[in-house]
This record gives structure tokens, sequence and C-alpha cells, in this order.
């Protein structure tokens, strides 16, 4: 069958685009294809607003058959976080079946080589890219993201995220030449001279097992670093969370038969409620790369028990900030308030852990007690999300009922700094909204310790009070070691303060976000220039994107004959 | 204190060996900056023959004190393969004293970063280098090889592994660049704009457990790694081979005291008799790292127990070469003689079973059967050790009892197409040299299977017949597959063969070696070129070296503030 897409047009196409991220990557300087506002779609094919919308409408009650080898039966049931029934059939798979024919398009996809591997992905990408639209309220309807968020978060920002893998996994790839000419001297006796071909082979099968709050922003970097570096990809999407990813799935089908690749490279295992098939497929001989988002306890088993596979996981971890000074104490709270309150605190960059002198800080404005930073952020979440309209365009719902039972019972660890407030959503009244609560907890005493150790994720936060800045820097170094953190905050005027933040950092490899008072928040990442966790501690043990999270998922074999 | 050597002192003086070998990584063309000669040794500063054998002899009776903070007690009592006692004590570590200890010299070093890591790390290559013909004794013996084999890869070709390691770990570590700034647009507002630092930390403390046959070749990749990436390493020797890792903690603690560094940073663990040391390192929380060359069943068990560090192994694989047709009939029968014979087999790249057809095979000298291959093969192998002076400088000494059982052994389980001689070596009485065996097996005999479907490591090579060389393909597939190989060989002047054959090793994982008949052997590879194991068979987890070797031994942590 001759392909639609050849590998000309699709490396005149999307090269100049495979070496911006490539220059990115290198420079870490700003950088996107990938627009972030909603009205810069509608032109050269791509979805506007309405017809995004309608195409997202036009799925309920319609079966996604993608036509995969080993279909034997339909599985479906999402329920939005904003509650309406999403009403789309996936296709359940055999996987004895499923598997094998995943590899049957392996040889040829491996012989394509590195850069047409990595051009069908960025023309996957673009077609991606050309449906944002519609894949935004597809993440919107799975994560509980305002449409806002899952517009630009489940959009072009996850899009850059896969991008920078397939970046990643190019240049990787291309570090050993195809082939080469090696002559070694023999003194006056001819040199021994060989030749040596160099092709990068894939390990076998990935499996990406998908998260319910960011099933794109999660999923693209090891879904398009596996693909990219020649494996086959097999997506088993959280079961609150398919639509996104089976989308997905269906427009990398849709390319690689395009391109004259077999589409089972990429395939979907959707489950059947309570099947529970992660930890079958993951300890399948045929899967040697897993990457999975979601709870430390199966991030661990997959560590522990899936032997076969390389395995990079990202967990759970407790985020904290420091607190010791301010120079602009407003924008200071302004920062942390929305913070906070992005997503419900859903995110696994959220800060948790607020630690502030229990003597107060110096500020711009003066000497603040502990007592006044806990009312005046209290103060700052309440003007922020003072107004409904705005108050669910920043929250989102609430993903699902266990957050919803953290939140209620966060209530009762501690002194409520600020209650959480109940939200109608007019437009889905279904929705469980929700404001951030914090509660002020005391670092010295023994019982508060077991609230601010271990992870709530959702809409709660702790203020805790140390005995001093000294104190919350090895408080934060024992929070780090002991329970991993994506992120770190701090704010500070002391110069030494920040040396022993920066140090901590540095020994316990967290991320450090310093001062920020303006419109970049510790919880968010930039594709190209920041890094998503640092592989380096408990909550997670890979980074996105580095050298490290695509060098082994394929090895370069040899072949040396005498020249 | 200050520093004897500066970082710029060292930077002018290897720097351009670095960029050289920085170089030879992307073309893997010939290149080493360390002499294969022993008489190129003796000018500038470094030791001629007879100074080299000076000053190894004058270790004998000595106590190497490295002057590492924990020494409770002194070890030795090695016994050269060659007979000799060796005479050398080593400091025993109270582990709880000296891991702590290590970690002292951290920061500083991290603080150095990616450039002057490096440089230090050539300084200690390069103070090794000028003791090469010393180390060529420590090796050969504590290794059993020959003398000019224990020069060569125990000296240059160890040194040149060592420096492709540090070639990779500075690459990996500067892609990402120091600082970075950042500014997106953000309409007609003002700009975001952040100032990021990057800086590589190291995980930890490495671990390199040292073997007996390569102690520094197999050792110093791993070494050099770690070290160049940031880490403390602590060097656990093969408790038969401790002199010439030995040797190299004393160089490397020097140089990082001159270049005023903590000598900690490198450090000594040799045990005493039956205290197996190396399980309760590899598990102590300290340990991130480990480098292992040695046994399957202590690789597995790293693998599966020293969860709390990034393990990397070579282990046990059976290697086969499959013979279809030759070109170059005696250059074939000369070449594999030379791989069963060098250094008695003992290497982990030595061919076990040669897949012949039973049918025979087409050469350049007309059609040969089955036992006229063996036998030609036998006859090669008599001629190439016929003379006593060259056999005991190809064969080296049998490194252990265990090596001489299996040998033994190995004549009891098929036909014997060629017995193992028994060799006097007149220089040393006390050496075991044997010649290898060539025992006869049927791959269609299941009785046969267990014998060539195990590695037998020593002078012990199978030839199988095999029902057709089709056959043959996939025996060498499913050999691969389940027991690793770090080798493939293959001859045929049958292209369809010859893409089967590849297609296997691509599939598998292998690194072929395709009709050799001149003075390039399958057991050898050349750092800067060749990639030794594929990290992608049971035989090895890694390969030296590539990226997936050093990218995940330092993780890069960022620190975000406002522009």
């Amino acid at each position: 069958m001759a392909a639609e897409l050849t590998a000309h047009e699709l490396i005149t196409k999307h090269r100049p685009t495979l070496d911006q991220a490539l220059e990115a990557i290198r420079t870490r300087a700003y950088w996107s294809p990938h627009p972030e506002h909603p009205k810069a779609y509608g032109e050269n094919g791509s979805l506007d607003m309405a017809a995004g919308k309608a195409a997202f409408d036009a799925l309920s009650g319609t079966r996604l058959d993608l036509g995969q080898p080993g279909t034997d039966g339909w599985v479906g049931g999402e329920v939005s976080p904003y509650g309406i029934e999403l009403g789309v059939e996936y296709p359940h798979a055999d996987v004895d079946v499923l598997l094998p024919a995943m590899r049957a398009g392996q040889k040829a996809w491996r012989d394509a080589g590195a850069e047409v591997r990595a051009v069908v992905c960025l023309e996957i990408l673009g077609r991606i890219s050309d449906r944002t639209h519609e894949f935004a309220h597809a993440v919107m309807h799975t994560s509980g993201q305002a449409f806002m968020m899952a517009f630009q978060a489940g959009g072009p920002h996850a899009q850059d995220r896969g991008l920078e893998a397939v970046a990643y996994a190019y240049v990787e790839q291309v570090r050993t030449p195809d082939t080469a000419e090696w002559t070694k001297p023999q003194g006056k006796r001819d040199p021994l001279a060989l030749t040596k071909q160099f092709t990068p082979v894939p390990r076998g099968i990935a499996l990406l097992i998908g998260c319910n709050t960011f099933p794109t922003w999660n999923g693209y970097p090891g879904l398009f670093a596996s693909l990219a570096t020649g494996n086959a990809v097999l997506v088993k999407p959280h079961p609150r969370a398919v639509l996104p990813l089976a989308l997905t799935v269906q427009v990398a089908r849709q390319v690689l038969t395009e391109a004259g690749f077999d589409p089972n490279l990429v395939a979907l295992a959707a489950e059947r409620p309570g099947e529970g098939i992660a930890k079958t497929l993951a300890t399948r001989p045929e899967i040697r790369i897993i990457d999975y988002t979601g709870s430390t306890a199966f991030g661990d088993w997959l560590e522990a028990n899936a032997r076969q596979a390389q395995v990079y996981t990202e967990k759970a971890g407790v985020n904290t900030v420091l607190v010791d000074s301010a120079a602009n104490y407003k924008g200071m709270l302004a920062n942390l308030a929305f913070s906070l309150s992005l997503y419900s605190g859903q995110m696994c960059t959220t800060p948790q852990n607020l630690l502030i002198p229990r003597d107060g800080i110096r500020t711009d404005e003066g000497p603040k007690t502990f007592d006044e930073v806990v009312a005046d952020l209290a103060h700052a979440v309440d003007g922020l999300l003072g107004d409904d309209a705005r108050a669910n365009a920043l929250l989102g719902a609430i993903v699902n009922p266990d957050v919803k039972s953290r939140l209620e019972a966060a209530a009762g660890l501690g002194e409520v700094a600020l209650a959480s407030r109940e939200i109608t959503n007019p437009e889905f009244p279904g929705a469980v909204v929700r404001s951030p609560v914090i509660v002020k907890l005391d670092g010295a005493k023994p019982d508060d310790e077991a609230a601010y150790m271990s992870e709530c994720f959702g809409p709660v936060s702790f203020a805790v009070a140390v005995d001093s800045t000294a104190d919350g820097v090895e408080l934060l170094r024992r929070t780090v070691r002991e329970k991993g953190a994506m992120t770190v905050g701090a704010y500070t005027t002391n110069e030494e303060v920040e040396q022993s933040v920066q140090e901590v950092c540095l020994e316990e490899a967290a991320q450090l976000s310093l001062n920020l008072t303006g419109g970049v928040y510790v919880n968010q990442t930039a594709a190209f220039s920041d890094f998503h966790g640092s592989g380096g501690n408990p909550a997670a043990n890979a980074a996105l994107c580095d050298g490290a999270f695509v060098a082994n998922r394929f090895r370069v074999i040899e072949v040396r004959r005498e020249a």
C-alpha cells in the first residue's frame, strides 16, 4: 500500500519545528509552536471554539471504534466531574490477541529511522493540535479542570510536553552515527579497518498508564518518548479519563496508517469497571517500558514488580513553600492564593505545607505575625474566589469523591484559617466545586506531624508554624527526603536563607521556585525549559524531560565487518 | 588549603583531550590517547618497562595505606594465578565511619561543575597511564592475563573506557545550560520573565563492585562515570583482584587532594576472607548507584534488592558464532582459533557455541563437512598454541579453581574434538595454563541442550551441529533471548543469511561481528567506537558506554526566580 503521507513530505513539513524544539531544549528559553489562546484556532484546518464543542458533543452516544485486533467487547460509562455522562464506548481488548498484533509493525517502524519516527510523531501532535478545542472538552469532562485550564494544560501545554519528548528522543538516537569507518594503525603493517553500522532498536511494547487529572499532559511525554524511539505503545487510560487518550490513540492510528505504518503500533486498553488490568499488563513479558502517573502505592508496586520493564513513575509528594520574609508581601499573597486555588489544588505540584516562623516574618509592609500571614493569605484566597464565576473558572470541579472526603476531613485536623466554600456552577449543576481549606498546624506538635507529613491531595493546605526559618529549612529537607516533592517554593529577602534553601533543594533533588509574586506559579512548569519533577526524590523516579527519560527506551545495536 | 593543581591548569592541560574524546564518541572512528606499545612509555614522567616492574615488585610486603577514615584493620592475601603471593595489605573499612566521611566533600565536588570534574578525572587517568607498566603487572597477577594482554587491556584500553565514560558524563551534564532567561509574551501585557539556574547534582555515593578477570577494564567505566557526574565512589574490589583497583583509588585520592578536593570522594572497601560485604554495602541507603560485573546470580540479586540505587550490571551470557559459509575459510579458522584461545576463553565476550550445519558448509576451499570444520578449527587452535612460549603469551593462566573444574568436566559432555592441553610456564611454575577444549554437541539432542544453553565460563567451546543454517539462526535467537549474549559472530557469504542473522541481533539486542578473518576478534571491543554489550538482553542491563550509562547518575536541579 502506498503511503498517503510520504516520509519526504513529513520531513519537509515538520523538520523546521523539530529543529526549533531541539534548539529550545538546548537554550531552555521560552518557545512553543502550540497557541495558548482559544481564538488562535479555526484556520488551516484546525477546529475553532464552536466546531470543537460540536465535535465533542457529537461523540456522545457513539462507539469509538479504533479497528483494533482482538476487540472482545465495549466499555464506557465515564461520568464527568461536572455531572454529565460522556456516553462514549471504547473497545475492550483481548490482550493475548492485541499484544502480538502490536509487534507486527515494529520492524518497519524501527527501520524507518529516528527522523521519520520524529516527524510522524509531530504529524500526530499536529492533528491533535488542530482538534485542541475538542480535546479541551474531553479533558475538562474527565479531569474536572475548568475550561480554560483544560484547554491550555490539556491542549498546547500537553502537546508541548509531547513534542519535547520527541525532541529528546530524536537527539538521543542520532548521537551515534548510522555508520562509521574505523581504521586503527598497526605500525608498518596494514591498518585494521572495520565498517560499523549502528541501529537504534526499540525495547518492545511500552505501556502508558494514564492518570485522572492530567490524562494528556502527563501521558504525552511517555507515549511520544516511547513511540519516537521505535516502540509500540499500549495506552491504558484511567477508567475515569479514557476519552482524551482514546482520541489520542485514534489520531495516532490514523496518522500511522496514512504514513504507511501499522496502526497497531499505538493501541488502547480500556477496561471494564473494577477490572484492574494495569497489574496484569504491567507484568506481561511483552511490556518493556512503563510510564505511570498516580499513587505512590501503585508506583512503588510497579517499580518492585514490573522487573522486565523500564519503569518511569510520577507518584505523590508533599510540596512545601517556606515563608521567611517578603519583599513584596501583596505579590506573595496573590501568587500563593492563585497556586492554592488553581484546579482546586488537584495538581501534583500544588503547595501543601506553608512553613511560617511562629514569631512572624518581615515584609515590605512591616513585620507580620504568623496569624497575620495566615489570615492575609486566607483573605487573598477569598478575594480571588469571591466572585462565583471567577471561582468556577479557576477551581474547576472536584475530580472524585475521595478528594471531597479528604477536604471535609481536613477541617478536623487543626484550626481552620480558611473554610472551604461550596460554589454553585450554573452551567453544570452536578459539579462539586469547592474552594481550598487552610488549616493551621504546629510543626512542634508531634500530633500534627501525621497531617503535614502526608500528601493530602486536593484543595487542602497546611499553614505550619515552625520555631524559626532554620527549623523550616530542616523540615523542608526532611519532607523532601522522606516524602518527596514535585515542587518547592520559598519567599525570602535574606541571602543566607536563600542559600540554605537552595542547598537543601540541591542536596535532596527538588525543583525550587524563589520569590514568585507575578504571573508564574510554583505549580506550573513550561515544556522545553522547566523540568517537571527531578527524578531524584521519592515523588518521581523520572523528570520531564531529560536524557535519562529517553536514553533507555531503546538500545543501539552495532553490526561490524571488515572494511 | 590552596590547591597544588588549579582548575585552570587542569583545563589547559586536559581540555584538548576531552574535546577529542567528545569528537570520537560522535564519529566513532578510531581514536585513543593511550599508547598500546610497551616501549611507548618511559618519557614525560611515565614509567618504562623496567621501572614499572620495579614499582610493582616494591609493593610486595607493603601496606597500601590510603589514609582513609574508619580504617579498622588490614586485609590482604591475594595469590596470583601465576602462583606468587602478592603480599600487599589494604585498609579494611568501618563503613559506618567511611560512608559519612565520603559525603563531606560532595558539595565542593558538585559545585566545581562538570568541566572541572572531567579534567580532574582526566588527570587521574593520566597518572594511571604513566604507571601503565606497574598496573600491567598488578592486572596480570590478579586476573591471570598474560603480560601483553594485562598491559593493553588492563592499561590503555581500560583507560580508554574510563575516558569514554568521562566524555559521556561531561556531554550529558552540559546538555542543559547553567542559566536561561525565559521570557513568555503576554500579548499587550508585559511578558512573563524568569531567570533559571540549572545545576547537575549527584545521586550520592556510588559503589563499584569489581570483578576478578578485568578489574580495571570493567571497573573504570562505572567509577569514572559516577565520579565525573559528581558522586563519591566506593570501590569494592573482587577479593582476588584488589591491587589494580587499590592502586587506582590511591591515584584518585592523590589527584583529588592536589586539586583541592576531599580525597574521600574515592575510597576502597577491601574485605576479609569470606566477609562478603558486597550485599551489605549494596543495600546501604547512602549507596545510590551500583556498577557490577560478575555472575548472573548476584547481578540479578542486586537488581532485585538494591532498590535504592541505580544498578548497572554486566552478567553472564552465552555467546554464539554461527558458521554458515566462508569466503575465506583459513582466515575464519585463524580468527576463531585466536578468539577461543585469548586469555583461555575467560572473557565475557569469548564465543562459546559454534553453530555449524550438520550437512556441512560451503567455503572458498570447497564444501566442508561438519566434522571437517570442527577438525580444521581444532587444528588451527593447535597450530596457534603449538609453541609453548606463544601459548603462554596468549592463554595466560586459569584465574581460579572453578574454571579449571569446569574445563575438566566439559570433556565429559560430548565427543572431544580438541582436548585441553596442560602447558608449563617456565617463568611461573605455579601457573595453571590450559589450552581450550572443543566439544561436539548436537543441537537436535535434548540431552545436549543443558550444556550449550548454559554459560561455561573458561576455555570451553561447543561445536553444535544444527539441522540447517535456519535452525542455527533460530537457536541463536533463543540463546540470546533466554541466556543473553555479550557478542554474536557469524560467517556467511549468503546475503539472505546475513540479513536473517542481523535481524535476530536487532530484535534480540545483541552486538554482531560479521565475517571477521583478520586482526580484529569478536571478543574485543574498542572504546569510543564499539559498544560493549547492548543493555538489551539478559547478559547486561547496560552498555559501555552510551547516554543511558551516564544520564541517570545525576539529576538536574532548577532554581527559578523572577527576572
